[in-house]
């Protein structure tokens, strides 16, 4: 076991990447771009958090009610977080930032916020895209985002077991550091990885983009702390157990509507030895979930496997730029009508036994400058959204999870659905982590700004895919609920599982400060 | 998917296999006889179920209030249910077996007992270890045990998706024999296999003896159909979701306290092509468990993995018969001075995988025919129980999982304070399921049955057992928790997660009705 290593945080803060030229170019043509606009200034409403809180928490640990640290914590990054923050729409803006700095002092925070009756937000990396961090105050007077970045110590590291409890405010990257000095990865690298937490990850069920390999989030956690209103609860303990249903199952997921999770235990691995990460293509969308079901049911999945439709392969044609035209002469050459391209890496499984499997179906290497070329734009994503946003562009994502014979019903589905309330949009699909029963599937839309009503704009083509994602598999695969997926929770649990929540919550949080409006 | 098959099940009896004379002899020298006895007839004590319940009952399904029926639920397996039913302590005898045909009638059922305040007891194979089927009634004046035998059907095959819906009244065998037609196993094969159902294994997370290769029963699950007092509760939708706490993780291990398993969704396999069983001999413990940790973290563990230590290696040589005194010179010869026996068994993963790893390890191995001799004798265990009861011998088991830098703390303890409560016990102990962080443990315990006491003898003995394993790992790591290990589930939850377990208990089963004294 080691001593705790504490590790400085750096702060919540937006960066923007540029598109490159020929990007832009493709979008005026193809999406047509809508009126620009900038981040305008957002002010924060005055604080209503009372002097007596104010004083009981600063008796706990830091606090501030500055504006510029209140702004930081409110909302996170869904398109309607960014288009709150230009005007369209009002951010929550918390009244108070507290960040305790222990998990003894989250728990006497959360004393105080029921003596006093204010509402708290947990805030880690404020990355969720499903308003899960909205400095929403529900009945309360007053709301604080409770900022976990003061838990950033790894607690310890047993490495005979290959366990590691982490403290909850660690990010991704801050947290493989601490491991890489005992030889150690987590593994977990979501697209949020460089500003989301490990408490973010246990609390939304997070999926790493080497889900195949690592597991998803909750798979990797042996036990979870939380500070809740009536004192810490500990849940797992060893490896594996029959003693009654696993309760960390019930806080892995629970969006801090139960408590605040402060430390996780995990299952750490030995940092990989050559990693290799590779691009193919096949012909059609039917060929490659055909293909990838074979590697999930024959147990030989890369750690990352990633299969993208035609769509989503065209625009990532085009984003290659010069070498768009020799790839596409190549794939002509080799009959392949429908290019769907297919990101294979390897980190800690066989890529022998893969491509043992893969020799049974039609498949064109691309080799590992694709590979390279997914590895070096992997978190690009979210960082794009804002140059997209200030193009003119109306950009979201959204993912399911379904089994393997409704896989395809579902894109179609979601793919009409937004076609018919958006008009021409770009829909782009990949399968993003594969099962053997099923897959997610994940969806990029692309089109231009309604500039009369942005909001309304997303907020009914969100409402149609929605409708029919929850009729085929799960509303949300790795996003977690928040506040968007809300409405579309009861059709997936049912009222006994809504009413078996709301019982937990009113157990271990009576007055209901936590995260009010998030989950149920 | 296909239309529901129905299968008719055999009716609960108990099957008893006698010791061979060379046991028998080794028995007589190393433990020493007790007194013998047999079965006592034991009767039921008259029915308290009311007229207006047993009628309202019949109104939805058949029940019966004989008595052969009423004892042949009248508790499981364990070395307790034995005493009882040799006159030793008081079998909990239900006042009728209702046998509800559909899920349906399992709903209708449960609103009858809470019409008629009737406590409510699901019985599958009636095999637990733990009194989970005892037929208490807690506050109620009546108690029902509820068989689940008349579901019993194969209700859907998806085999693109590799998913089945079974019936929760079908054994393991039944289970088997309906999935073999469409190609496909469950894989799923404890101790209890031949008698035990689906919801069972469910109710308990109940982990099969190829759970490397195939998971644990809960890692199965993709659904659960459970009826409850306050209506039907569907709990898992696709492969993977972040929609929420994984509620189906509620579901499972939670012993008939929430509700009544009536079908489960689970993933099934291709049958496996050419499974091998092999014997192998380590020289002593710490080399063995260093050799199953390599297996685990490497990822290349057999399906099947077991590691006896020098003690049960020693009972399974005297086992073997003639063949012993050959493999003892054997292992003479290859320098092994503490032999350890290692059983791998691939069904589904590499064999070579594992075989390579091993050759960095001081291995002998024995060949198949000691593998084929553990897979013949598999079952045998619990047969053999009822003969060794009647020779006179306390014979029980219990089994914990723990962490693999404190598996051999864990042995050593359990060892030292079963041999200072009970004088000079032969305990045996094996690895029986590993994992990347640690492993469980199964000891067998023999010891000449206490004459005047037998329960209290081996309460005691369960008792300080029990402080050990709940200090350094799990209380249970498959058998569940029962009656018997409810004592130490606080320990190990905690108040708070104890007390979250009673808030879903309150809402979904409000006045209390379903296996009181269970679980919490």
């Amino acid at each position: 076991m080691c001593h705790t290593v504490a590790v400085t945080r750096a702060r919540w803060t937006t960066e923007t990447v540029p598109l490159p030229p020929h990007a832009l170019a493709w979008l005026t043509q193809r999406v047509g771009l809508g009126e620009p606009f900038s981040e305008v200034s957002v002010s924060a409403p005055p604080s209503t958090l009372s002097a007596d809180a104010f004083t009981a928490l600063e008796a706990v640990c830091a606090v501030s009610a500055d504006d510029e640290d209140r702004l930081g914590r409110a909302g996170g990054l869904s398109y309607l977080d960014l288009l709150r923050r230009r005007g369209h729409g009002e951010p929550a803006v918390p009244d108070a930032v507290v960040t305790p700095g222990s998990p003894d002092e989250v728990v006497e925070v959360l004393k105080v916020c029921v003596e006093h009756d204010v509402a708290v937000v947990p805030f880690g990396g404020g990355t969720s895209v499903v308003g899960g961090v909205e400095a929403l105050r529900g009945s309360k007077a007053a709301v604080v985002a409770l900022d976990v970045s003061g838990l950033a110590s790894l607690v310890s590291v047993d490495p005979v077991s290959r366990v590691a409890v982490l403290q909850a405010g660690l990010t991704g990257p801050e947290a493989e550091k601490l491991l890489e000095e005992h030889g150690f990865t987590l593994g977990h690298v979501p697209q949020s990885f460089e500003r989301a937490t490990i408490g973010g990850f246990a609390a939304t069920r997070s999926a790493g983009q080497a889900s195949s390999g690592y597991g998803r989030f909750e798979d990797m956690v042996e036990s979870v702390r939380v500070a809740t209103p009536v004192g810490e609860w500990v849940a797992g303990t060893a490896p594996a157990s029959a003693a009654g249903p696993d309760l960390k199952q019930l806080v892995l997921g629970s969006e801090g509507v139960f408590g605040v999770i402060t430390e996780v235990s995990v299952r750490v691995r030995p940092r990989p030895y050559g990693p290799r990460y590779e691009g193919f293509v096949v012909d059609g969308w039917e060929a490659g979930v055909a293909l990838v079901r074979t590697l999930a049911q024959d147990g030989v999945l890369a750690d990352i496997t990633r299969l993208s439709d035609a769509d989503e392969t065209e625009v990532a044609l085009e984003m290659a730029g010069e070498k768009a035209a020799l790839l596409r002469k190549y794939l002509r050459f080799r009959r392949v009508s429908q290019p769907c391209l297919v990101i294979l890496g390897w980190e800690c499984r066989s890529r022998s036994a893969t491509m043992s499997s893969l020799s049974g179906h039609k498949v064109v290497r691309l080799g590992r400058s694709m590979g390279a070329s997914w590895l070096h734009g992997r978190f690009n994503g979210p960082r794009q959204r804002d140059a997209l946003l200030d193009a003119g562009v109306c950009v979201e994502t959204l993912e399911t999870a379904a089994h393997w014979s409704r896989v395809s019903e579902v894109r179609s589905a979601v793919r009409a659905a937004l076609v018919a309330e958006l008009g021409n949009p770009v829909v782009m699909c990949h399968v993003s982590h594969a099962y053997e029963t099923g897959a997610s599937l994940y969806f990029t839309v692309l089109v231009p700004r309604d500039l009369e009503d942005p909001v309304g704009q997303w907020g009914r083509a969100k409402a149609v895919a929605s409708e029919v994602v929850s009729s085929l598999g799960t509303i949300t695969h790795h996003h977690a609920v928040g506040v968007d997926h809300a409405p579309w929770l009861e059709r997936e649990i049912g009222s006994v599982g809504v009413s078996v929540l709301r019982a937990v919550k009113q157990r271990v949080d009576p007055t209901g400060i936590l995260n009010p409006g998030k989950l149920i």
